[in-house]
């Protein structure tokens, strides 16, 4: 079925239904950062691929909206005959729309695809210009879609104490007191994060993220019913491991559920940003009263209990290793014959594959960012779409990439020489480098937000006319997403203060189009700095060891203090990592870790 | 009439006028931060003379709220046996009430008094409670304070091009543009500031905020009604200065105006924050339609002009060179005999007079505070209330004043030796200066506000466990008020860009309650830094030219790039400052600028 084809089908259902417009974003039932092939309606209908999206379809135009990122990859891959393109930020699609409908149109959606937020927000928008919001029974692409991909079906995992440090029924309590107080008869959930760390289960339901898909429901009594493919806990014990009050339902059963508590008119709660509509309109329309509030896993799970920052310590410990070989291999490699035989893809998979040497390994924690010469000047370079350029061309090269373990998540990006660096290029990723130290160096009393901090990493470009156009650091899940909130360090909007265990990264960068990038990536995790003085400070605990490359170094451009902190944090590296190493990776931490 | 008196005669015409509670605040109609002595109107019934606060009167108790600064003062001043002490912020007065009245009593307020935001939150609030808040006719304590003081009748002065920069129909016109787009037909003024800086006049209603006290209108057509006493216009030619569309009539014409524009249903804009209840209630209940808006000459009169910007300059010149004098002169009466003869007070006085001997000098730009010892850690410490400390008893002195000039105001705290610091004291300026100096180096793009840029005067307190509880800086007026935003440097919540000619102040600080305090202060003018680089940054011009004790630094909690700035900054305070200065002055300039 061609594009053209998929696109006159769904205008026909649209017609069957009498919707002058259908609404097909990216994201699935559970509004989370990745999607599983099966949800990948908009890649069906238009051909793109990219992350974040959306497609308008009205009569006689359909409209695909992409962020900046994508604008070139767009016109790639989805039809210009068959689409026009518009930026997803700056012309929503909302406003687009009520340019091109009329006054007693209609507008189909799939209330799972979009949260009760945008719901809340675009249905009196729309409504005020006499266009009603619809939302269908079953989505029109599935009805058309006929060689759909099946759900996932591995097996789910459950995550032994040992490496969540916290049994469920501990944090489900907890979180229950605050429903009762509240008096919130129960708690809804429709993201795979906080239900997974809530019940100390782990999947391999999407790539990058290892989470079982499911929906839950907290009472208040602490009691958990738990909706996802039964078949995943075939053989496992799920109430043995998470508590005899969590039951495993069908997610066939979550509407029956919703409508039950609907019908004693119960007080549900609910983030009205991360819960779907569908499930928020059931809840209401069956006679719930909606209590809207963040997400109450949210914070617990950013702030890491002692035993998964062991973990994360244990994990990141393995990671550099790995790292560090694919480092030493890759500084062999560039010296030997036919470097151009490597590519952004060769050298991708090979990090990989010295990361799959470990055990505890389980898969990347997001797609490998492997950026050579100009290709690193795009922060979200994907060296997958189009041709992956060669080595042996350019200076440097940027490697951002991450692991999930059983016992943490990792996310490392290291910018090395690969060729002959200059003096703009070594004074650029010495600001960059000086601006990961001071923020590295941060002392803070309670209270203080990624806000207030991101200045330090930002000072040293800024003494010298240059800046980075994305956030400082963001927070990183346990063997959970790379990238989790409430907390991260960014200009504004950073305004959850950071506390002990929370997991941030600490990445500033510098891009010159068509000509380089750099950044330079540790994770760290904030503790309690003990020294003396009148209050309790804050400091930030360095997870990540891996040597920064001292050839991209000008000391001309650090303080004393600078070089003396390169040097304790490579001796560091030295320290921790090369008892895992030998023969000439062994050789390569030597020299690599050498004070300056 | 003593203050048991005084509250009889209110409380008793509350009962006249069926009022079962009478609120007192401190503010007068113009609701600045100054208030003119007929506008005492809480300290003449209770006694406290603080400058914030407010009094709840009932039939059988009164309750007087006052801030941390005050728990102390009030005691003093307010008789224990006719008022209940509350903390103005932990207690607000409004929640109060309520917890005291029933249901059908009345609580009289006078509307000039309250903002309109204030009146929009406490109506509904206590309305809620069937209580309901009646504006007054005439303020209660008005009618009994016979010995009441006229209000001021010093001239006006025109502020001449020369030192404003912009003639006002610039100014008018600019903002009038505004109104037009908007749809608005006229903008209301009731504080003294934003009237002062449109017409470009000064005056001296209030001790050091050289304002004439008014209200205005200004149209769309960019024509303006100034209510003032005209008295003070007397010999002036205001239109010839201002433009021929200023007209000038008497306060008591301000409810007519109001009500013409209610009659003809007139769009008037005001900043609900800063507008008094009355004007905005004798506006709506005359038909106008009230349209909410912040101040517009809040963010124009804080960006200087380089007129302004010039005149700021050699203010500081003038003003540096007196606290030169005044700083040799207390390092000579230090050594001499019986320095016990000089307290806080003499030492205020004497600065004054260093300052007065400048004939572009006009008044001080806010109490001076003049702190020995212990009693500078208390950050609002004011030493006309209670005993005055004697000097020769301490190690460290901190003395925090500022002058108003016809060209500019400045705002400068220098804390000293006036003994034997001990190590700690000097670790602890020596830490306070330092983050002085790292905020005074920040380089910052467009779009960056005061929040950003706070943390890097903390962190080198915040490096050794300390932390000062108030914010870093505050914007400052050009020959206005010593404290205006919309621009400040804290660590929330100053969410205003800086930007090319806004004034700020660098006060870090230090306190250790019973033992010392701390605090370096210097007041930056934001401009463009002019460096390479891709994108313009902004620089922090210092103002301020006095030197800072170099007895107290003790450079091994200081970088080389310290050291370099507080000589460079000392050879500037010796450049600019020197010719003003002679024999001894001079010579104590030059050991007091020597390198470090």
């Amino acid at each position: 079925m061609s594009h053209a084809q998929r696109l006159a089908a769904i205008r026909h259902a649209m017609a069957d239904q009498n919707l002058q417009a259908f609404i097909v974003p990216h994201d699935d039932e559970h509004l989370g950062e990745y999607i599983p092939p099966y949800a990948e309606r908009l890649a069906w209908l238009t051909g793109f691929t990219g992350s974040a999206g959306a497609c308008v379809v009205l009569a006689e135009q359909a409209a695909l909206f992409v962020d900046g990122r994508y604008t070139v990859q767009v016109r790639q891959q989805a039809p210009a005959s068959l689409f026009n393109y518009h930026h997803l930020i700056s012309e929503p699609y909302l406003d687009w729309l009520l340019s091109q409908l009329r006054n007693g149109d209609s507008v189909g959606f799939d209330a799972h695809l979009h949260s009760q937020q945008w719901y809340e927000n675009a249905e009196p928008k729309l409504a005020e210009q006499g266009i009603s919001l619809v939302p269908v029974s079953e989505n029109l692409i599935d009805a058309q879609w006929h060689d759909r991909p099946q759900p996932g079906t591995n097996p789910a995992l459950l995550l032994s104490q040992d490496y969540s440090g916290q049994h469920s029924e501990a944090k489900r309590s907890r979180i229950a007191q605050d429903l009762a107080a509240a008096n919130i008869d129960a708690q809804l959930f429709t993201q795979a994060e906080p239900i997974n760390w809530l019940l100390n289960i782990r999947g391999r339901d999407i790539d990058c993220l290892p989470v079982v898909l499911s929906f839950a429901l907290l009472h208040q009594d602490g009691s958990v019913q738990l909706f996802a493919d039964p078949a995943k806990f075939a053989d496992l014990d799920l109430s043995a491991h998470s508590g005899s009050d969590v039951t495993l339902h069908p997610v066939a059963e979550l509407t029956a559920a919703l409508t039950a508590l609907g019908n004693k008119s119960a007080r549900v709660q609910l983030d009205p940003t991360t819960a779907n509509a569908w499930s928020a309109l059931t809840l209401s329309e069956a006679g719930a009263e909606l209590v809207y509030a963040d997400d109450p896993c949210m914070l617990p799970k950013a702030c890491k209990n002692p035993v998964e920052v062991n973990g994360s310590r244990a994990a990141h410990l393995r990671d550099g290793a790995a790292i560090c070989r694919f480092l030493a291999w890759l500084d062999a490699r560039v010296s030997q014959a036919n470097p151009e035989l490597e590519d952004e893809g060769s050298l991708a998979d090979k990090l990989e594959q010295f990361r799959a040497a470990n055990d505890e390994f389980v898969e990347p924690s997001f797609s490998t960012i492997s950026a050579l010469g100009p290709n690193a000047a795009m922060c979200h370079y994907r060296h997958d779409n189009g041709t992956p350029r060669r080595l042996g061309q350019d200076a440097i090269y940027l490697v951002d990439s991450g692991g999930q373990y059983l016992d943490g998540t990792t996310d490392i990006t290291r910018t090395v020489a690969v060729g002959t660096p200059n003096a703009e290029m070594k004074k650029l990723f010495t600001l960059v480098l000086r601006g990961h130290m001071d923020l590295a160096s941060a002392r803070f009393p309670a209270g203080t937000c990624g806000q207030q901090l991101d200045v330090l990493a930002r000072q040293p470009l800024w003494q010298e006319g240059y800046n980075f156009d994305h956030g400082t650091g963001h927070g990183v899940g346990h063997y959970l997403s790379v990238h989790e909130g409430p907390q991260r360090i960014s200009p504004k909007g950073s305004q959850t203060a950071l506390t002990t265990g929370m997991i941030v990264s600490n990445e500033p960068g510098y891009y010159r189009e068509d000509a380089f990038g750099i950044r330079c990536e540790n994770l760290q995790v904030v503790q309690p700095a003990n020294i003396g003085g009148d209050i309790p400070m804050f400091a930030l605990e360095t997870l990540t060891f891996v040597p920064f490359d001292r050839r991209l170094v000008d000391t001309a451009w650090l303080e004393p203090k600078h070089i003396d902190w390169l040097n304790q944090y490579h001796a560091q590296v030295w320290a921790k990592i090369s008892p895992q190493l030998s023969g000439t990776d062994l050789i390569w931490l030597e020299q690599a870790t050498r004070a300056l």
